[in-house]
Order: C-alpha cells, then sequence, then structure tokens
C-alpha cells in the first residue's frame, strides 16, 4: 500500500519537527505541526497559544479546568474537561487533513488517530539527552531549569497524554514502522530514510 | 564516519537473520552468524550447538554448569562458568572479525561489544507477535509449545543474556541507530534501508 500520510511522533529536542518539515518540502507535500495547532484553535474557540500548550500535555494537570465552567465556551463541551474537548476537536480536524491530501503531521498523537487506515507511515524520532540537551539550549536558549529538567518534563507530559488518550505507551517501538536515532543518524540521513519508504 | 560495520540485533522471528543476510550479499560483505558459532567453537573447544544454544541464552539457566568440573576444557576457564567462558570467547572472536573486514554481523551483542568503535552501524528489527508466530511456524514448524510461548521464551533469554552481560536493556532503542519494524515495512524495506546507511 502506497503511503500519503507519514506522522512523526519525536522526543522533544530530538529535531523531529525540522525532520518532518524538510521531508514535506521534499515530497511536496503538506506539512502540520503549528498550522494544525492554528486549525484547532479556529475549531474549538481556543487561543492558539493555549491549543500548543495543552494539545499534547497531560491532561491531569487541567483536569480540573471544566471548561463548563468558563464563559463563552460552545454548549458541544459543557461537563467535558478543557483537554478532552481539545482532544476531540484535535482528532477531528487530523482525520480531517488525511482525508485531504498527502501531509506529514508531527505530533498530536496522530499515529493513534489515523491507525485504521493502511496508507499512513508512523516514524518515532529520538536521540539521546546529551545532543537533545544540548539541541534545545542552541535553538531555545537558555532558561531557570536545567536543560535535562526541561527535556524530562516535556517527554513525560507528551507521554501522559498519549498514554490517557491512546491506552498505549509512548515511544515502543511497536507503534511505529520505524524509530530513527537522530543524534546518530543526523536530521538529513532521517529525511532521506523517510522519502525513501513513501516514494 | 563511513560505516563499516553493521550489527542487527533482532526479536526472534522477526526476520533479522534473512536482512542480514540479504544485506551482506547486497553489499558484498561478511556474514556473521552460523559462521560466527563455527569460528567461536573452534576457539573453545565447545560443541557448535552448544555454542549455538548458549551463546545468546539467559547465563542463569547454566550458571551452574562450572567448567571446571568438566573434563578436557582449557585450563584458562577454571573457575568461570561455562557461559561467562563463552561470553569471553565470543566477544574476542566479534572484536577480531570487526577488524578484518566489512561485516553484518547478526546478534551475540555485538553491537554492545563493538561500543567503542565510530565506524558502526546498530540497527534493531523487530515486529508484532502475531506476524512473528506466523512466520516462526511457516519456516520452522509446528511444536509442543504455542508459538507465543516460543516467542517469549526466546526474547526472554535473549533479553537476560544481554543484560547479563551489558548492563543495558535489549531492544532500548537509544542503543541502536535505528529500529525497523519488518512485519509493517517489509524485510526487501529493511534491507533498502540499511544499504542506503552505509553507501
Amino acid at each position: 500500500m502506497t503511503k500519503r500520510i507519514i506522522t512523526i511522533s519525536r522526543q522533544f529536542g530530538s529535531g523531529g519537527r525540522s525532520i518532518g518539515k524538510a521531508l514535506a518540502q521534499r515530497l511536496g507535500w503538506k506539512y502540520y505541526d503549528k498550522e494544525l495547532v492554528e486549525e484547532v484553535a479556529l475549531e474549538s474557540g481556543f487561543d492558539a497559544g493555549y491549543v500548543e500548550e495543552h494539545g499534547e500535555s497531560a491532561p491531569a494537570a487541567s483536569a480540573f479546568a471544566y471548561a463548563f465552567t468558563q464563559p463563552g465556551v460552545p454548549g458541544v463541551m459543557r461537563g467535558m474537561s478543557a483537554t478532552d474537548f481539545l482532544w476531540c476537536i484535535q482528532r477531528e480536524v487530523v482525520l480531517k487533513l488525511a482525508d485531504k491530501e498527502p501531509c506529514v503531521i508531527v505530533g498530536r498523537n496522530a499515529d493513534y488517530i489515523l491507525r485504521d487506515r493502511d496508507d499512513v507511515l508512523n516514524a518515532f524520532i529520538y536521540a539521546d539527552k546529551a545532543y537533545r540537551a544540548d539541541r534545545i539550549v542552541r535553538l531555545y536558549g537558555e532558561s531557570e531549569k536545567s536543560p535535562e529538567q526541561r527535556l524530562n518534563t516535556k517527554d513525560k507530559k507528551r507521554a501522559v497524554n498519549y498514554k490517557h488518550y491512546t491506552g498505549q505507551d509512548w515511544g515502543d517501538a511497536r507503534n511505529y514502522h520505524i524509530a530513527l536515532n537522530s543524534g546518530l543518524l543526523g536530521e538529513e540521513a532521517c529525511v532521506k530514510i523517510l522519502e525513501s519508504l513513501v516514494k
């Protein structure tokens, strides 16, 4: 079965986003990451910043932020937590985009959401901590927390969110066709491998 | 750094051996699997069948089979368990073969043994249980134990052996450059990807 959708799950700092972007460009496919956030924001009425922050984060932290206590939210989400509502919208947006045209989707549990299609290739990008720590400081600058703390926090949030909404373990190789160590292989090699798999 | 050695670690039944063999043939490189067993048998004085059976199996099962209680074993291994002695010989053989010429080495914890070289590419081949169960019955026939039991036993033995001698977790993606789901990708795609990485 020819693949026309590539989902990229990635450890924080592994370069999965750059790889996805370069890959989409190389293939002439649509690329969804921030673009997906904007679409979800539009559909949900949430602020894009909120979607970006909570779309892949652990539900526990905001489980008490029940949407029905907030003014101005759509009636359809009454009684749903804000993150559950966000998950529903995100799921719909991913399904809709996947139907439209060939694309690369980064994050958002898209591998799970699209699991019933057989034209989807699921990739996981990872790298060791030293490589990722170095990379996030280079890209995003220093912060109060150590790079290791930032990696742990972000990865843990993604893992908890994934487990909560999919019942699967995030990063478990069985969920993916291929897992690439970007630190050892380099980003360019990762792009080339994924490109070769859909060509 | 150009890679001139590929190590293949593999789940039982995933086709890692066939992939390694085809890959070596394609590259014109030496292929070590059974061949390595024979070399180890020669150097250790053990029977090839014994090496094949215990070279990647859990040490616990044979930890009491201390070699010094067996007649005719070399003096150098007195006081060592047979599996520890086997590990030492296997390690030496892998290091020696890696020095000689470009090669593909299947199993035998070669990824760990060669960890200080930077001309080594480490791959892990895996697949879901249904694919592997089907494959081992097709290749090796039925047996008293169910295919699932056979997979579990063999994988567990490899994991325990790996942990014992390397201190690392077998199948942990961080030990590898790349992990390939042979069930989803197909063997031919796996061969091609690995070939492209060293060309």
